[in-house]
Formats: structure tokens, sequence, C-alpha cells
């Protein structure tokens, strides 16, 4: 996997591919979901509930991957050390910020 | 369009269906983006601000639904006034209180 | 209460005053309470999960005063009918915005 | 300050605690000023800008403590390695978590 290691080394660090694919080919089935709804004229309060379901299976995805991720890159940079470490760690911490406010 | 006349009349309420057809695309296109990313092992920061990204798409594309729905649905009801004005409302909340707690 | 009266009129649409006022105090005494925490090096983890209690208590005095709105000054305003409905609904939309991005 | 050694040692992880009680003393403020607007009547829309505010800025508390202690408790327990490490992540995780859905 030549391309993803040339930046910065392979990322294998997510526990289950394909557990993480499955839940993401599901919210892409709700997307279409969403779409068949506002086609048909659904009910607008069926569409936001659907539409909170996704952001919940959204968020808990994000959570599982920055859960995978502090375990093993920040892990990793945090026993390596030094200005790695500091870096990751400053980097994890923006993505959580995102996360919360987004 | 029978089938949505049947439960409780046609909610023609949505403002834009295109637009909000074309954003709901874009969501699904970002949900299959996600699983190309997982695939290819890209770096899970990466991932994380993607679904912060889509997170925030979907967020938006619910407030201007509600925003729709309160203009339309409950303007009429409120209009009509009664219990089916209360009942409205108590629906347009319970769906609001999910938003803000998903 | 004239000062109240002079802009847009008395807002009595608050359902249960002291039961809110009630709520808004214990949620100062957690704030007091956070201060204790990080005076006396209380654990990180320990003061995380007390933000997180306070906020979800917020949200919740949040949510009850927005539906106190929406069945008193946006019903009647939407009987009325005309600008003020819109407007009222344009400001009662917003506020909602900030709630869920917030 | 025997008291706080007591437990799992001292938490002298907090970067800057004057500037955290500074602005734990204005959030508890702004929960004294939440009662003052619903004593007076004060518009409901007004009421909710200041709740987003004062969630704004819990947020903002929490987000710091959380940097602060991923750089300094699980920094050092990832450093150190072993269970140690895995179960101060995980802590961290779950608190990630409950800040993201709270």
């Amino acid at each position: 996997m030549t391309e993803s290691e040339t930046h910065d080394g392979p990322h294998g660090y997510i526990s289950n591919k394909d557990a993480y694919l499955k839940r993401l080919r599901r919210i892409e089935g709700q997307a279409r979901g969403l779409q068949g709804m506002v086609t048909d004229d659904k009910y607008c309060i069926d569409i936001l509930t659907q539409i909170s379901a996704m952001t919940s299976a959204l968020e808990s995805v994000a959570l599982g991957l920055l859960d995978d991720h502090l375990n093993h890159c920040v892990l990793h940079a945090a026993m390596a050390g030094g200005a790695e470490a500091e870096a990751k760690l400053q980097e994890a911490s923006a993505a959580i910020a995102r996360l919360v406010r987004s």
C-alpha cells in the first residue's frame, strides 16, 4: 500500500475496518432514504427523526475512530515522547473540539 | 401522489425540494467518501474532519426543514387553534429536543 | 413591572417561574462546585463529568423555555397572523439554530 | 494539600488554575444573571441567547481541561505503558463521548 505509506506511514490503526465500512454503508443508505422521504413529501417530523438518528450514528463512528486513534497513533507518539507526542496530542485535541462543537 | 395523501394529507411544505435533494445527495457522497477513506487507510484525523463537516451539513438540513415546518404546518395549526395547534407544537418541541441532544 | 412592559408587553409566558428559578439556582451551585473542584485539584475526569451534567441541565432549561415560548408568544403571533407571525417564527428558528449548534 | 493526595495523588495538571477559576466565576455569574432574567420576565429569546452563550463557555472550559488532561495524565500513563496507559485512554475516551453527546 505504497500510496498511504508515502505521507506518514500506513495508518493501520483502525481496529475493525469491516465493521466501520458496514456502519458507513448504513449511513449512506440513510442519506439515500432521506432523499426518498423528501421526494415523496413525507412528514417533516419523520424526516427530522431520521436525521437525528443519522447524526447519532455518525457521532458514534467518530467516537470509535477517535478511540482507535488515541489507542494507536497517540499512544505510540506518547511513548516516543518529545515534539511528536506534543504535536499528536494537539492534533487530537483540535479534532475533539471540532466534534464537540459540530 | 395518493400514497402520501392517505395519512395526513400532502406535506407540500418544503420550500425548495430540489435544493434539499441536492444537499442530501452531497451528504450521501460524503458518506461514500468516508468509506473510501477507511478502505484506503487514510489518516484518522482527516476522516474525523470529514465527519464533522458531514454532521454540520446534516444539522443545517435539519434546521432548514424545521424552519419550513414551523412556517407551514405549525403556523396553519396555530391559526386553526385548539387541540390540533397544541399537538403540532408539542410534536415540534420534541423534534427540537432530539436535534439539540443528538 | 413597567419596564418589561415597555418594549413588547409583559412576558408572562413562563409556565412555572419557581421551578425554573430552582433549576437555575442548582446550576449556579454546580458552577460554584466546579470552582471548588479546580481549587482542590480534583481529578480532571470527575470535573468533566460535572461539566457534562451541568451542560445537560442547561440544555434542559433551554428546551423548556423554548417550549413555553412556542406555546405562548409564537402561538399568539401565529393566530394574529401577518408580518408579526413571520417575525416571531424567524426569531424562534434562529434561537433553535443557536441551541443546536452550541 | 493532603486530602487530594490521598486518593490518587495530587492532580496538579491544570495549566492555569487562576484562569479556569476566573472563567468559572464568570459562568456562575451567568447562572445568576439568568435567574434575574426569569424573575424580571425578560423576553424568552434573550434568555435563550444567554443560555447558548453559557453553554459555549462551559464547553470551552471542558475542552481546555481535557487538553490539559491529555497532555499530563494521559501522556504520563502512555509513557509508563501497560494496563495503566490503557485504562487512562479508555477513561479519556468515555469523557470525550459524554462531552460530544451532552
